[in-house]
Order: structure tokens, then sequence, then C-alpha cells
């Protein structure tokens, strides 16, 4: 089972990677980008054992995102799983 | 209108950012993870009078995707549109 996580950071928080995108977007000439925000996505391969009822993989790796992947203090995470 | 970019590395070149996720989370007692990969999502917020036709902002995402957000040696990427 494969699990997705997209860790994004929150509104407000200031993102220098997301501007010197749009930045480098307009010098490129592509107008019209109003802002540009970076995140992370991170692809999980889970083995097939862990893999069971969707609710229990599902806190599983909510439980890693709290502890890990993300740092909740100035970012939101959003899981998808795949069968 | 909002587009969202995912860009992640393609299989089989090397992720060492993946690895360290796959092992800290080993030692963080998450045992079943047989690999972890890292990419990146970037959310670009396009101005209005760009945003009409979705197949020209998809067309117009895609050009700056190859022409800055993504290393189309090694990288992938998949654009997704918001209304």
């Amino acid at each position: 089972m494969k699990a997705r996580v997209h860790v994004t950071l929150k509104p407000g928080v200031l993102d220098p990677q997301g501007k010197a995108i749009a930045h480098a977007l307009q010098a490129l000439g592509f107008d019209g980008v109003n802002e540009a925000r970076q995140g992370k996505v991170i692809e999980l391969d889970l083995a097939d054992d862990v893999a069971g009822d969707p609710e229990a993989v599902r806190a599983r790796v909510d439980d890693m995102c709290r502890k890990l992947l993300a740092n909740t203090v100035i970012e939101t995470y959003r899981i998808d799983l795949d069968a």
C-alpha cells in the first residue's frame, strides 16, 4: 500500500522558496502568477503486513506526520492512501 | 485559479532525502516502511486574466514546468488545476 503525505506551510508563514519561484517565473516572462508556495510530498511504500484496515493505516501515517514528517507549528499535512 | 504541480524524482533516481526519512521512521519504531521518496508540490495562484480556458492554462503551466519548475532529466511532474 502506498501513502502520499502532502506537507505545506500554513497560510501566513513566510515562504522564501515560493517567492523565489514567483520571481523567477516573472523573469522568464510568465506574467499573471500572483503567488507561488512550495511544499513537500512524501510517498511511503508500506509493507503488506502493515497495510490492513485503511483507518489503522491512516492513524499510523498521521502519527508519522506528527512525530517526523511535518512541523505542525508552521506546516499542515494531508494524507492520501492508494490501495 | 490555482494550479498545483507535483514534481517527483523518476523511478531509479537516487533519493537520499527519502532514504533519510525511511531510516528516521524506522529509528522511531515505525516498522514496515519499505521505501520513502520525497518530492515537491508547487502551488501557483494564477491571476484571473490568465485563467480562462483550462487547456490553455494547463499548456502554460506545462511550459513553466519544463522551463523552471522541474528538471525533466531526473524528475517527472503532474499538473492539477483547481477551478
